[in-house]
């Protein structure tokens, strides 16, 4: 059996899911998780979608966004099966110490952890939202309205809105036919792309005011401070790190937001052939070949050279 | 017969073509033309592709772009069939003066003229170029790779890369049989929208550090200074006006350009239903209803204060 049909045969056989994703989710996370869901439902099974972090206030928009829920007591979730989405290992999803009757991980990132009793992970695929997609077509699911909205969303967030170079002719062929399913392109970009909070764009334009480039490598930074004075939230710089890409001789474009005091989340974006995954995993992070990132301790100055020097080296 | 038909009719019984479309030609313009010009010559018949204006720089990336000329003689064109594309009266293409044997017109503008002895007008449609793309399938014309990309980009263009509220299902199908056909979504999208000098990069950074946001009115400023600073041109302010529309509760942005001391080029955008026109009127100004411009003498914060009121006022 395919692992595709593997997590349909364990879906038909089970009834109690327990849909994770990860912190900090994103598009392509809480679409996938809520469609998901909803599919299960029409089948008569019963869903808790979680997330530890809150649905940001700007993917409000997606129908069914409340069924998420972000409290759990882990006596609740014995008898339930886990299904790990847009992630690998239960740390990512903050779920580390709940026990599952079952677990199941849908992916599309790289991964070499062996968690979970059936996996089905596909890197070389755009979106979670269209393994979700497949899914639910290969389950004979009708794709309802609400569900298309949640999977046009997801593999519109991943896919940049059909602008990145992991846009294939199945990703807009899928597009397609989630808009025939009523999903509106117009609404949905609007939402992700023109909805901004006030305090949103007013962090995004600190972060453009520290702009650096050096060499072919374009960096920008968001300090505790700033978040402190637009009173804004690390969830507000989705995104931040694909700005600098606008230009057209930049190989490497290096998000830094601080965390904790001397303490850096980096992420990195990088067009065409540059493997960015690859700068990550030398400081303990991870990724795609064109999205990556890591954790870096130490002063803004010397981080910025510890990446430009690995940037050089490969 | 319908108008398609009447079209396809008549590029089968003709042979030679003169396509032109309009002033400063854009994607939809130039993509269209280009794709048209390759496919009537994959039938033998011969083409002049015509644009009074110079593809601009950025547009470079479309194959058989040199197949555009700027110079022609009135003498040449006399045994040629003008096909008029994405735009319908002769002198949105400035060519009044050249005369033809035969007169056609394919466009998605409204119009209420009555030039062109066949008419193929689709207001609804959002880009030429997906009428290019039904009537190559319509004659049964195979989509080379070439012609794939200048028809991905028309259409990308018109819609804001399946942004824009015109991105329908058969939209995104057609973008689909087109990147089946060798368009590459990444690389198009990449010319389009991340093909930034540095230089206007750092410009916006400067014009979004003025951000000012007065009730549902957010200004931002580009003075001489930073002109001069930056080494960028007026032209490089092109779309500075849309970038505060990403805040969800803006009603209307404002962009300042210094020409002169003393002299503000304004841009108006706004969301919706407000109407920016009647704005700009009373400045001697004029547009549309969410686009509109028009130029104050006072220092800037006056101009702020006039606009406002104007604003308020409506």
């Amino acid at each position: 059996m395919t692992p595709l049909e593997n997590i349909v045969s364990f879906l038909k056989d089970n009834n109690d899911f327990f849909i994770a994703t990860h912190l900090n989710p994103e598009g392509d996370a809480l679409g996938s998780a809520i469609a998901l869901s909803m599919a299960l439902e029409s089948l008569g099974k019963n869903t808790v979608v979680y997330d530890k972090d809150p649905v940001p206030e700007f993917y409000k928009f997606l129908p069914g966004y409340n069924k998420i829920t972000n409290s759990v007591s882990s006596l609740d979730t014995k008898e339930l099966s886990l299904i790990l989405l847009d992630c690998n290992t239960p740390d990512r999803a903050g779920i580390e110490k709940l026990t599952f009757k079952h677990t199941v991980v849908i992916d599309h990132h790289e991964t070499e952890t062996n968690f979970g009793d059936i996996k089905w992970v596909e890197p070389q695929t755009p979106a979670t939202g269209l393994m979700i997609f497949k899914l639910l077509k290969e389950m004979g699911i009708k794709i309802t309205q609400d569900i298309a909205v949640n999977l046009y969303a997801a593999i519109a967030v991943d896919t940049g809105t059909f602008r990145y170079s992991n846009t294939s002719s199945e990703v807009l062929k899928a597009a397609a036919e989630l808009a025939e399913a009523g999903a509106n392109p117009g609404f949905i970009a609007e939402s992700i792309h023109e909805s901004w909070s006030r305090n949103r764009f007013k962090l995004l334009c600190m972060a453009l005011s520290t702009l650096e480039i050096i060499d072919s490598v374009a960096f920008i930074v968001v300090t505790k401070d700033m978040f402190n004075t637009t009173e804004t939230l690390p969830s507000d710089t989705e995104n931040f790190s694909n700005v600098p890409r606008m230009m057209k001789d930049i190989k490497v474009s290096v998000f830094f937001r601080e965390t904790d005091e001397g303490y850096w989340k980096v992420s990195l974006r990088s067009k065409r052939d540059f493997n960015v995954a690859r700068i990550a995993e030398q400081f303990d992070g991870g990724g795609h070949k064109n999205a990556a990132g890591c954790t870096i301790k130490a002063d803004l100055k010397t981080a910025k050279r510890m990446l430009l020097e690995a940037i050089r080296g490969q």
